[in-house]
């Protein structure tokens, strides 16, 4: 089983807040989504734009996520996001877990399609390359 | 059990979408949360600005969330959100369904708290005020 | 000179505003720019995205913008955003006017250049075609 | 006088990206806020959030702006916001310059006033105080 494991650190701004003066919780699957991209490209050493131009790619779009939000986090905080990827066949799952000081403030599970184009340019699962998975077993 | 239901229509914007021309995904979290909104208002008759400052309330703050994606939309779709809402006594359940001419595209469920804040305008979690489920139960 | 102006009704949402409880002023730009496509789709009874599939476009991106803000929106607030187009050749500017209960609280001017695909799937700018500016002259 | 700059990195997000696969402009405007926001930080050694427990201070609302866009930028790109301020009495002007390997990409001017609480919670406009223009003075 392949996995890998990707840690970064993002600051909550102004703007990801509302009146509550707390991070507006859909900036948080902003920031998830953010991080998978993160999660490949340190494994791949290539940027998501650039996974477009050289791989057996058109996107990994989710099919389902989870999350709970434990504590808030607000404008001047830099979080940790800590994401850990488990490969499938033509999926794989993303496990986020982000922190302010060592607390847990919210815990996110995505499941995500590698999917190509077919001949007619229509997006369809595909299994994810052995030169991908090659990157994320070193 | 006090259950209430509300739908309304959303159009998918351009900025909504990403490069792969369909709707960025935490886009939906913020279709899902303005829906919740809406289904308070829808109940209550007055707006979620109103609310803070008509009724012991700070907010109705988000515990976990759950989202399963069917199909994509794309800029231009009138989507429909259809919202339920069961209460329990400190929290409750919003079950959104949306959907693009009869075909469900997106579920999402949400737990969440109704807050207010204390002496120290500190947020704590508070029973659903009696007025507020009554208006529910008409 | 071609004209044609638009009105629509937006309703700002909770998580369009910051922790000073107004809008944030990018979700301004986010409304904009929505309204300069449904201005469109009012002249050409069709969808921006129908714009792509059925007209010589790939698009209209903005070259310049300029906006003043009078006076702050909050959540719950309906606002009525005026927008007029006057066509150059190849351009053409859009005035926004967004006004809460007859004050005008922002206002914003757009310069967008008409854009095609050329031979190599490059992007240039492009007289707007002729079939379209029929439909703002009706 | 008082003028400083500052200058910082921004990684543009597949999802700040729109269905054209560049950057979808409102989030330039996100990108400027929080540029402003750190150029305080850079000057002040504290974050917003502190900014509003350790001074006089309110928040910096916008007045007006003006931006120009002169090239696209993409996911994946690393881009340079260069952030330079120029204080008024109770006003303050930054420019920012948004550029990709040495090319501008965007540029954005901003007026915005520095506003205090007033004795009944209403938000008007104050000169920026002694303390944070010695700051700058550095």
């Amino acid at each position: 089983m392949t996995t890998f494991t990707n840690t970064r650190t993002v600051r909550i701004e102004w703007g990801d807040c509302d009146p509550a003066g707390i991070i507006f919780y859909p900036r948080y699957f902003e920031i998830f989504d953010a991080s998978t991209a993160h999660l490949f490209e340190a494994a791949l050493s290539i940027t998501k734009f650039q996974m477009f131009m050289n791989l057996e790619f058109a996107g990994f779009p989710l099919v389902r996520t989870h999350a709970r939000f434990h504590k808030p986090t607000r404008f001047g905080d830099d979080v940790t996001v800590e994401s850990k990827i488990v490969f499938g066949r033509s999926s794989f799952d993303v496990e986020h877990r982000l922190s302010l000081k060592g607390d847990v403030c919210a815990e996110c599970s995505e499941k995500r399609v590698w999917v190509v184009r077919d001949a007619n340019g229509a997006l369809k699962s595909h299994p994810v390359p052995d030169e991908v998975l090659a990157k994320f077993r070193t």
